[in-house]
């Protein structure tokens, strides 16, 4: 299908969402092509993203039409695995970019995290084709911006809301695993088809299979010099959660392959002995590379990402040593609840998380990024500096490029502190 | 005890904390004193605002020095019959006004609730005798700002920390008897005593009377003219947080009956016909009145408060049917799971109870109220305000006097249009 025609079809404003799409080309040149010594690998990503709206959301259309489910998520706790073994597929909605702000302000707040102004404002302007072509989509009771604005989003989409608890003991664990349940019981209700635990630890499989590959990645970037730099590693954790899981894994292997190769060589795309920094914080979604690339264009070099667009996300893999269908999604439950997300109280698993990758990546500093108004970040923050090894440069920043001269400021300035 | 030596043992400020006192005098004065026509029975209530960090406290450090357990709480959900039931006495540390804010922003964000950076402010500085009569703290994970403050304030204070659900169904529900069950053990183990279902009793017995005198005087407001001010109910319902439970519901009582002898005589504190506004929204802790006196010095009166202080507070009896531990415990956790916060998702209670509180009242007009960054009540009153069967009016304010004239405006522009 022609490109126009697709979005046509899923009802974008064709004006609007033009003028988006060029604005990304310079950005993705700026940020993106103009770096030195990229990994031939990137290629792949970089052509994913030259059609950012088209191949996968043609792809995701199809599967639509073909009467499977298309889910969207704002979240790493939705078990994508259940929707991917009911023969659906998945894709993450968060957006790095605000649009229609003033459209937005008239449902919510203006004191708002960003990340949530911004899934509202593609869908009142019509802008997101993953959006659009979602059947219905996955919302939970995370942080009180989000869990309170899905009450006004669900005018404007379906959604299904999970409840996550907000403490790791066993009456938590349990009202998780009831969700679970509760959730694949509304999926096998709307979709007229049951769970098969075979199916299932197929889609396990898959997704593992993911979060293998981009573990591997964000290991091969502890060596000094890291052979691919922290944006086309952001980039790669942003891609996962739109791509098709089985290309995409593929397309990582062998990305990282080269980069094992580049490791044997001694290659990076930097010198040796330079600043090695760990990103903390909330989710980049794409096009949201602001942090990353101000830090990499500092003199310093991003080696790991303690967020849900990174690690958090990554993980540790779900158990398929079970077969029945309570034993797989008791383990699913179990790897989900491991999330270590500030929305948790107390929350120390996030940073004796933290404070290993700083060891294993031999990070000489730690940028904690919150997104402005995002109570459980910026509030944690606090935590996260007094107990961190290396010193911590705390950012709250939004998705405008207004701060960006400011913020370069205050990164350059620590990074000359940490030499 | 003389008040000097009370406020040096309890370890205040004491400079800093005269000035916060002297500072009282002449709001008190402005807000309360000034008012005409006013109840007689508000005299005790005047004289325990004359007193407040006096005869009150001196009362809560005699409990503690006999050996029984101050308890500081900072929410409605926190179930403070078991605390009474054991001996102990409960007190609500909620501020209305902000001290120490550079101290508290080396903390928090700046992006934060005032509520919160307020009770931060006053342990800071040294200037809250109930929060330092205190033996230890209650939380609860309701917002994600408190959630996560308490984590850094246990470093000040003793804190024990209840999980509150995030929805109201029965997984839920089940979660939130296990609290109280869990809340209840812990009090058991740290008292070294156990409770007794028929202290337990006597306790609901306790506050369901004083609920009862409070929803009494909410009734009462409900006449045309009210024969009490929106000003006077609210400081009503400030002191209910602080005061010993028996005292205030016999003076509440007496006030009670001389307003149902004003209300026969039709006698009130404006003219028949005033316009009528419910308030909704946040808490106004002690000594936050500023809107309800812009609202009452701007030509209307204040009928009811759909509040944490107000009728959210008061809500429903807790049933004593029960004689068992473990069926009073129940019976407790289905009152408190009642409470329709905003921090619950769905939350379409509070939406019918404010309109059954504006069909009773015959208010003409709702005035919103959210405290700035608090996202639960914020994000809501879009919902509040397209449910609403009379025009919203929704304020965003913090406790400062600044924005005093820009609310006026917008409260005498919002009461034109209702007339
Ligand atoms: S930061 Fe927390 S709420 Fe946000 S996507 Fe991650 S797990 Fe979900
Ligand atoms: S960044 Fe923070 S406020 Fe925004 S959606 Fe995530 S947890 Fe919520
Ligand atoms: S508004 Fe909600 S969180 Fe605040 S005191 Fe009331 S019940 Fe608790
Ligand atoms: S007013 Fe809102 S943000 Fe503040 S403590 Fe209450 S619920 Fe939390």
């Amino acid at each position: 299908m022609d490109r126009e025609d697709l979005w046509r079809a899923l009802g974008l404003d064709l004006e609007a969402h033009g003028a988006l799409l060029e604005a990304l080309g310079p950005l993705y040149q700026e940020v993106f092509l103009s770096q030195e010594n990229r990994p031939e690998g990137m290629g792949y990503f970089d052509s994913v993203v030259a059609d950012i709206h088209g191949a996968r959301v043609a792809e995701l259309l199809q599967i639509r039409e073909s009467g499977r489910p298309v889910v969207g998520t704002f979240c790493v706790f939705v078990p994508k695995e259940v929707i991917w073994a009911l023969g659906g597929a998945c894709v993450g909605l968060c957006a790095g970019v605000e649009v229609a702000t003033e459209k937005v302000e008239e449902l919510l707040p203006r004191n708002l995290c960003p990340l949530i102004k911004a899934f509202f404002g593609f869908k009142l302007a019509r802008l997101c084709p993953y959006m659009e072509v979602c059947d219905f989509l996955v919302g939970e009771t995370t942080c009180d911006g989000k869990k309170k604005a899905y009450e006004i989003f669900e005018a404007y989409k379906p959604l299904y809301v999970m409840q996550v608890p907000q403490r790791k003991d066993e009456a938590s664990f349990t009202l998780w695993l009831e969700e679970i349940r509760r959730f694949v019981n509304h999926l096998e209700e709307v979709l007229g088809k049951a769970l098969s635990p075979q199916k299932l630890r197929e889609a396990i499989e898959l997704i593992n299979r993911k979060r293998k590959a981009l573990a591997r990645l964000n290991r091969l970037r502890f060596n000094d010099p890291p052979p691919i730099s922290g944006r086309d590693a952001l980039l790669i954790h942003q891609l996962a959660f739109f791509d098709d899981p089985e290309r995409f894994s593929s397309r990582l292997e062998a990305l990282c392959d080269e980069l094992e190769e580049r490791v044997k060589a001694g290659e990076g795309v930097c010198p040796p002995g330079t600043p090695r920094i760990i990103l903390s914080g909330c989710p980049m979604a794409i096009p949201n590379w602001k942090v990353t690339h101000l830090v990499e264009t500092s003199g310093a070099v991003v080696v790991g990402e303690e967020s849900c667009v990174g690690s958090r996300y990554v993980g540790e893999l779900v158990a398929v040593s079970e077969t029945s269908r309570k034993g797989l999604l008791r383990a699913l439950a179990e790897r989900y609840f491991k999330i270590d997300c500030a929305i948790f109280t107390p929350n120390p698993e996030r940073r004796r998380h933290l404070a290993s990758m700083v060891a294993q990546s031999g990070a000489q500093g730690v940028i904690h990024y919150a997104l402005k108004f995002c109570d459980p970040y910026t509030v944690e923050s606090y935590l996260v500096e007094r107990e961190s090894p290396v010193p911590v440069l705390r950012l709250e920043t939004d998705y405008s490029p207004e701060d960006r001269e400011q913020l370069r400021t205050r990164i350059e300035a620590f990074l000359e502190m940490l030499s």
